[in-house]
């Protein structure tokens, strides 16, 4: 049975679930304090890609549920009570020569690995559905601490992530095999994490 | 009843999602008394392709600015002050056939002619972009009130679009012309809308 508030939505049970997946937002407000975070870099390399029509990726909404809106007079209607949902897919999407692009962005202040915890289940799906599809799917990450960035194609992430079920399967992915996986891309000045280079390189990859 | 998984997480289709992160839109309640709206059908079709493995299209969740946020004990995060940002993309985006698919979906109550001014310049300009990087878009238009529903490729769109600047242009486009322009998609059981059966022929006639 869905049950729901007086004006007729359905009351989400699950809210605390989803919410408490969405907590690490508030993790990105502190590592705003230290710098850019990866993904102000990504909005800007991709704003930069879209003025000089190289690509066209947009990081999509978070997604909310809006449970109450106001309508003021005179005035935008103001959302009174919302929630924030999990998200059904990854971050980025868009299309470069062609090509369907399909990536997540992670950050990590660990120092020698990446917790496979940051990613879920569900985005492992979509990147798979995508690249069987035949997209260009990724995940880049940040080590904030290191303020080291990779690029790492869906393929690889995806035998790390299956790993991790098998009996003394690693629970996250060390620095030094991601060094080996992964291409790093280092930062420059426009744009500022130029990400495409890499995938010029997974074409060239996908085409062989 | 609440279907469950295994793990006890609640069964959701996706579509069940998407349809309740748009009720409190004013025009949607008032629409959904006389049926389903375009969204909806489109959000069942996308499903079904999506459970089918035949596309991965999903529509993108509404931008919110998102001000002010309670983080009450024990419970979800709590938004207690949005706003409606307006969107700078399209709707729908996703890969088929490994193809970039882009497109906006517009329903009007007009019987003869779909007004222009039901888009934005800067949905026009994200289309003709994605469309010269070679993606596929369009749009997806329903009269609602005669419940008949097109699909305009991005190109005829666009030469639509541009003739209402000219003297005596006209600020919509005939029902007729839009009869001989457009496809006309005609609905079904499953998917409710199949639009990709249209999308087949576009990928042909870029192919030749």
């Amino acid at each position: 049975m869905t049950i729901r508030y007086p004006n007729g939505k359905p009351y989400r049970t699950h809210h605390d679930k989803k919410t408490n997946e969405n907590q690490p937002k508030k993790k990105k407000v502190s590592y705003s304090k230290r710098g850019m975070t990866l993904e102000e870099d990504l909005n800007a390399t991709n704003d930069y890609y879209l003025l000089r029509k190289q690509a066209v990726i947009h990081k999509k909404p978070i997604p909310i549920q809006v449970v109450n809106v106001d309508y003021p007079r005179r005035s935008a209607a103001k959302i009174t009570e919302a929630y924030y949902k999990r998200a059904s897919t990854t971050d980025y999407n868009g299309i470069y020569k062609g090509h369907y692009i399909d990536f997540e962005a992670k950050e990590t202040r660990n120092k020698t690995s990446f917790p496979l915890k940051n990613f879920h289940d569900h985005q492992l799906t979509h990147m798979e559905m995508c690249h069987e599809h035949g997209g260009i799917c990724f995940v880049i990450i940040r080590f904030s601490t290191l303020n080291r960035v990779f690029l790492l194609d869906f393929p690889l992430l995806y035998k790390w992530w299956k790993q991790q079920f098998e009996e003394k399967g690693k629970k996250s992915i060390p620095l030094k095999e991601i060094e080996t996986d992964a291409f790093e891309i280092s930062y420059s000045l426009s744009p500022r994490l130029p990400y495409l280079k890499v995938v010029d390189h997974l074409i060239q990859l996908q085409n062989t």
